[in-house]
């Protein structure tokens, strides 16, 4: 497992956070469809998301807000979106964000090439 | 389940993502206690967190920068640090954020008062 890898800020963050109800009808097709989707678009820098309960978090990077838009836009995630509202979230948000600055840690290897 | 209700934008995000090892050690104990020291912090707006397998997402909200650096910075969180990197996390990635826009949705409650 890999947290998404980002180039040195200043770049974009969509924070969206939801809350699911228990309808899964068509829910994690669309889901797998916006996802192939997300990786070609231009200005797309990486995710991570992650669900725990009905609860979850999909965190996208981005490097300018013009390419946030069109992601917003795509009629694929429009359609998503809509479906969204009227199945399967109770409640989201969505915050969008400048990364101002960037910090971590990666444990070394312990395996020998 | 509630998503973290945060004031008219600007405030600051961080955004931590973290990859676990399989070592529990003393780490939901630590947890406890961090999110209990969060909720008390000056600035603090709220969080929303959550971990899928071994890939964990949490996003706490502050009404300025000084107050997330004071939370970098408590004894607590220093000591919390020090153990993730030598044993809870295999890696993680602490991402400053200037949240600059927010919008939303949330189901009609199909409850009459």
């Amino acid at each position: 497992m890999q947290i998404a890898s980002t180039p040195e800020p200043p770049y974009y963050a969509a924070v969206f956070t939801s809350v699911r109800t228990d309808i899964d009808e068509g829910y994690y097709d669309m889901n797998n469809a916006l996802f192939a989707e997300l990786s070609k678009m231009q200005g797309y820098l990486g995710h991570d998301s992650a669900r725990e309960n009905s609860l979850g978090i999909t965190v996208s990077y981005w490097s300018d807000l013009e390419s946030l838009k069109n992601w917003r836009n795509l009629p694929l995630h429009q359609n998503a979106q809509h479906l969204g509202r009227e199945k399967w979230y109770e409640s989201y948000k969505v915050r969008i964000c400048k990364v101002e600055r960037e910090y971590g840690f990666e444990a070394q290897s312990t395996f020998e090439p």
